[in-house]
């Protein structure tokens, strides 16, 4: 397993409740899988222009736990559940730096797409055996 | 049951995929939840001044199902399938307006809280007479 | 001259200070310049894949005068200050709608790109008439 | 002079034309005053709770110079040009790391406000204090 991404709370994060706007948590957590990707040596600029491939997120389920602030940093975590033929399933954390507490969790699952025609198609082999191993690790 | 919402997908909306941003879904969900409530009678710039109350998101689950472009337009609608003792759940679709295909849905629930502690709070008595009789109609 | 543009102030655009956040200006006034090119009948998505256009702003200067506040509708117009052979400037206003206050004002320049290479182009000869057109009513 | 931040471009960054989206680059340039705060010993959560202030852009001159791409790394310069009663004034860049070429630049000037009535403001002394000496360093 990978260590977790880390990520500041700037002001375009935070709406006029005081807290992180709902919406902006699927960002961090979207960071925090590019970021995975590019650990694994696949960086999705070239994943799209090398082999034509990208991945659209077609279902994510997030809990809300309590709110990041202005400032904080954090740590959001990726795990893959499961790999299918033209998918992946992830699980998703994210704490605040300084004291440890649960902010938010997220289900997403991400469909591997051509990206020029926008059709299912399977991810690179090489992708997939790096999941693999990095799994084993 | 109110008309639902309308919104255009503009450049700020999409991303280098070229389809709008899964995030960007939840913003017109949002919209659509403010619109309703306006539409009953409940700006939240009203609700927090007045009345120190605001709603926070604390589980949505969402589902990609067809990708918005950059100049669709949007139907968002929201239905109220339960309001508890600090909470509320909310069904959503999002359709594409010219051929009415079913883009994404979201069950939301959304948490009322005191605006100045974020401790969770009762609705206005008023807005949920307003919930129920929109119900009824 | 066009109606000027009007758009709705949401959760998405505030930020932790109470007030809309500086760069969300620009996507208000960028949505303006999108309707009042739709409205000439020339639809972004349509120039990018039919005639491989689209538009890139160069520079601009923003005054932020009042701030804009949630639930605020604002009302964004677009000028032409000239045309030149691979762009235009703009000059552009946001007022609130309710009393008419400036709240902000930009100036634009806007380059006309080659969507597929990324160089400068000519825009269509029917977009420059169309808007010579519009500048005479 | 501090070091410049440095920022990893997302899929939230780019829009549909394949790069990153105009109005992004304020967040870019926004992040960095924010981190060049908090190097100086200022965060901006704790200057508005402490000693009720925040900072507010009233103006901002851009130029987009080259465009930033997905999975770039941006590094993003703070100089201040000039300190008065009430604002501040930067001058900012932004540079492609891997090549170090200069994608855009900003001229901005941020007012110091009172948190709770959003009047001007002096800023706080030991903050004039730490940029006065972080200058001549």
């Amino acid at each position: 397993m990978t260590e977790p991404a880390r990520f500041r709370v700037y002001w375009e994060d935070t709406d006029g409740g005081g807290v992180v706007y709902h919406a902006r948590y699927l960002h961090f957590f979207e960071r925090a899988r590019s970021d995975w990707l590019r650990a694994l040596g696949f960086g999705q600029r070239d994943l799209r222009d090398r082999v034509n491939r990208v991945f659209a997120v077609t279902r994510m389920d997030t809990r809300f736990i309590h709110p990041a602030r202005l400032d904080d940093e954090l740590l959001v975590s990726v795990v893959v559940k499961a790999t299918r033929a033209v998918s992946m399933d992830f699980v998703q954390t994210m704490h605040r730096a300084h004291d440890q507490v649960l902010l938010a969790t997220a289900e997403v699952r991400a469909a591997c797409l051509a990206a020029d025609t926008f059709e299912l198609a399977r991810p690179p082999a090489d992708l997939l055996a790096a999941i693999k191993q990095s799994q084993t690790e």
